[in-house]
């Protein structure tokens, strides 16, 4: 008998009322917003601040991604699965999948095997209608923005060719990613413009790290739009956006309530992506989950480079919200992966190259350190790991002073998790993690980014292009040197080049250009090419995707 | 004290829990799928067809419409409150309203005064999510389409060129109405492109004409789309696209519970167009109302020459939906302006002016018997009518049989509607409207859009461009000459040509072109420019919207 499919494994589940599940962490019934029978939105009455401060909340990132996967959500949900297996009340706080990939190749983000949030079609389609709230008032700027461009009256004097406000749609549309808007008669001004994907949309940056109806409307109204023909910058306020696009987001602003397979309770909130944005859940979600349980568990977008870097500097700078535990994800295959191995080789036993290849988990766990964490690794576990491999991965980390656990989420749920759960508990509780930023605001940019790429990524400097050495002098003279930076580079590799495996010594990275996203609050420095919008394949999922006459649905994996 | 705004009224109504309101109508709680505390769908299993033949169900339609405004919502909201008041269970079965227009000049469209749907706010921005859906399935279809274009496998060899099929975005945003998308390297196939609005999706009108998944599924299959370089039409089917477009839509497809200002029940399902579509909602919601209630009342867009026309020649056709009862309604400045009111001159009593206008209202009450209806007049009532204007409109509908009756439902809700309900429902239960369709399916599409335009615009003939002629060929090759005919022209005029009032006599229309809606249904003759992605105004209606920190919204009418 061959394992369940994901969508077998969700479809076949005990699913529980969102009441029932509500009720689980104290949220009366009248208080709920629920969508359908399994879904639910939280008000955002119910974030406590006393009771976060009392909360903890455990961080999952990983090591470098690899083709194979590692697993950072699976192991989020059986972790919070195994926390409450093990006693304590704990909520897994996680990001919304995009629609868009579903019909490319992609499955659905909705976790996997017996560590998954359910109902993972709702989850995986529109869900509460966040991603499509989002879109509306990130495509009501472009539509204010261009009304405005050939608007008799009231006329901004935007240079269009200034404008780097783009619309947005949650879709896999490569057709839509530069076009030319404004043709034909009396339909506005003619320029060039493209579509990205709705989770690339600073809309979505800024939900994510607003923390209530003012904050947002300040910064929807601090988007940064372009230049009127005589150089003053505008921004969404001169355009009176913010209110209007601020009601468009009332409901998405408050937190999603879900399960997990076993019942326990899951809120998805916000999905911004994690190369030009911050990769991770809403502060509000965050907030939320701390304060109706004891243990929140929670993902960053990415490896540790990217996600947890983002995770702490930006996130966790702007919201106080500072983790109690660190769980770094592993899997021996991506670090046989990370030592070398080619394609397929990567699936078999080979201690050579796990050897080698740890050499990136033990970065990831030195950064942990600079931020003032201990991390604890969780060894995603696959049939084929080598009870040698395994020891041997063990071992090194016991080394230096880090435990590295078997996680059994995929196959066991949160009975697998059980020893990760207790390890998360006792350092949480031990106050080991004294989270410290790794910058000060006050830093320069450049200051910021050589920290960071010196720091975490182990580069030996940083080279601009001059490209970016302009943007540098735009970011200086619009006052935005204060912002955090939200770094946009490969996730592949520690370095800025995919290629570079392992722990690449010996490299600088080159920043090529700047944007900046004055109204989510950071500064992005680009070092290479970031896709904001994908394609389909040649053989798109959605060909293999059908609904019967009952409603049973196939075909999403 | 001046009237209160629509916002306001809607602000201080006591809305019941959707709980309540579904108990009204038999529907179990644990059945109810709701969306927030307010707004809930309905299990397509709650449709019976026995309770259909068994209950009434009250079309109610327009003359011409004026830039006054009748209030052809506030006097199906008010009829049905009015038809709860005296005793009778009514339902109210509507469209959803779009979003984009909130933005621009117009107000919400959920009724006004004291015959509203609520929430309003709810309603006017998201509802539930089906808009969004029947857009992201409509711009799957499109991703398909051009990631098939340029898909070095499977390619079906489509010209670009023959590609009718456009995206939709529900906004007003005029700069997307003719654009150019495949630009750049790697992006795809270039061509033009543009985005209608989105009540103006063929998959709206789909969604409103299916009545099952099957039947949904097959809707879709059918949209045509262009054809390929050797000739061969090519339709969504050929992608194997429907199944997951009915994927996106297994929520959509699910009629809306709301309530009206006095807590009656209200469902309001999707929002087709009225002059390119059948501007109706969707067949499952009114057999839901049917199922659930003694009474329907509902809405055909625009007037009754489109609105009702359409509802009887293609939806009743379809559905078996036929009306055993029908109100017309007037109002006697509107009946000023179709005497040729100068503007400004129809807000003050001008009985010369009613008698002249009152041609217009006798042609639709005449329409109305040819479709073996017996219609109400319902004279929406304002402060400047004069008593003698209301007599003569009184006594000269009378002379052909037909009651004219005053509705007050937009000050005083369904207390000042009795009158006209206690006339419905003496009609309803008498058997006088023995509904008969107008054309035969079998009849050539020349023959149905004579005798469209012959019997129901007073017409004398129909012209038709060679282009329309060239198009009649494809609909003859296509097999398509067996569906209803979906008129697209003014709502302005009983012509063609919007200014001519009143009952135009001694002219002709021109069928400029032909589209045709495989997918839904109908063939739609185009006798004019039909606007299907309106504009914002220069000062858009967006600017003055606000949300203050405990959620309140301002600004949105």
């Amino acid at each position: 008998m061959s394992f369940p499919t994901d969508l077998e494994i969700a479809q076949q589940a005990n699913i529980q009322p969102i009441k029932n599940i509500a009720e689980k962490i104290n949220i009366k019934e009248d208080d709920l917003e629920c969508y359908g029978r399994y879904k639910a939105k939280i008000p955002l009455a119910y974030i406590q601040p006393e009771k976060i401060k009392k909360s903890k909340l455990v961080l999952v990132s990983a090591i470098n991604p690899t083709p194979a996967g590692e697993g950072k959500t699976t192991v989020s949900i059986g972790l919070s699965d195994g926390l409450n297996k093990i006693g304590e009340k704990s909520v897994v706080v996680l990001r919304e999948p995009s629609l868009g990939p579903i019909f490319g190749i992609k499955g659905g983000a909705a976790g996997g095997g017996y560590a998954q949030v359910i109902p993972m079609v709702d989850i995986n389609l529109h869900f509460t209608g966040d991603f499509a709230a989002i879109e509306k008032a990130n495509n009501l700027l472009s539509a204010l923005i261009d009304n405005n461009l050939q608007n008799p009256k009231n006329n901004l004097g935007i240079d269009p060719s200034t404008i780097v406000w783009k619309r947005v749609m949650d879709m896999n549309d490569r057709s839509l990613r530069q076009i030319v808007v404004g043709l034909g008669n009396g339909n506005g001004i003619v320029r060039e413009e493209g579509f990205n994907i709705t989770p690339a949309s600073e809309v979505m940056a800024i939900l994510c790290l607003s923390k209530d109806f003012e904050d947002l409307k300040q910064r929807l109204g601090n988007i940064f739009i372009g230049y009127t023909f005589d150089k003053k910058p505008i921004f969404a306020r001169d355009l009176k956006a913010e209110g209007a696009m601020a009601i468009l987001l009332k409901d998405a602003i408050k937190p999603n309530l879900v399960q997990t397979l076993e019942g326990n309770p899951a809120i998805l909130h916000g999905g911004p992506f994690a190369n030009i944005a911050q990769g991770t859940n809403s502060i509000i979600a965050t907030q939320m989950g701390l304060s109706l349980s004891d243990y929140v568990v929670t993902e960053a977008g990415f490896g540790a480079d990217l996600g947890a870097e983002k995770f702490l500097n930006i996130k966790s700078r702007y919201a106080g919200l500072n983790p109690d535990a660190y769980v770094i994800v592993a899997t021996i295959r991506a670090l046989r992966y990370h030592g070398g191995a080619k394609k397929l080789e990567y699936a078999s036993p080979n201690i050579e190259l796990v050897k080698k290849g740890i050499e990136n988990l033990k970065k990831h766990i030195e950064n942990a350190f600079k931020f003032g964490l201990k991390p604890i690794v969780a060894l995603n576990h696959f049939a084929t790991d080598a009870p040698e491999e395994i020891d041997f991965v063990q071992k090194e980390c016991e080394k230096i002073g880090v435990k590295a656990i078997l996680a059994n989420e995929f196959t066991q749920g949160g009975e697998g998790m059980k020893d990760l759960a207790k390890a998360v508990v006792e350092i949480a509780k031990s106050g080991d993690c004294q989270f410290k930023p790794l910058y000060a605001a006050e830093d320069s940019v450049e200051q910021k980014i050589e920290t960071i790429a010196k720091e975490i990524y182990g580069a030996e400097g940083v080279v601009y292009t001059a490209k970016a050495k302009k943007d540098l002098k735009i970011i200086d003279e619009l006052g935005l040197n204060n912002l955090p930076v939200c770094m946009a580079k490969t996730q592949k590799s520690l370095s800025d080049d995919e290629k570079k495996i392992g722990r690449p010594t010996g490299f600088k990275v080159i920043v090529r250009e700047f944007e900046f996203a004055s109204g989510a609050g950071f500064i992005i420095p680009i070092l290479g090419n970031i896709m904001r919008m994908p394609g389909l394949p040649s053989a798109p999922a959605a060909e293999g995707m059908d609904i019967d006459k009952y409603g049973n649905i196939t075909g999403l994996s």
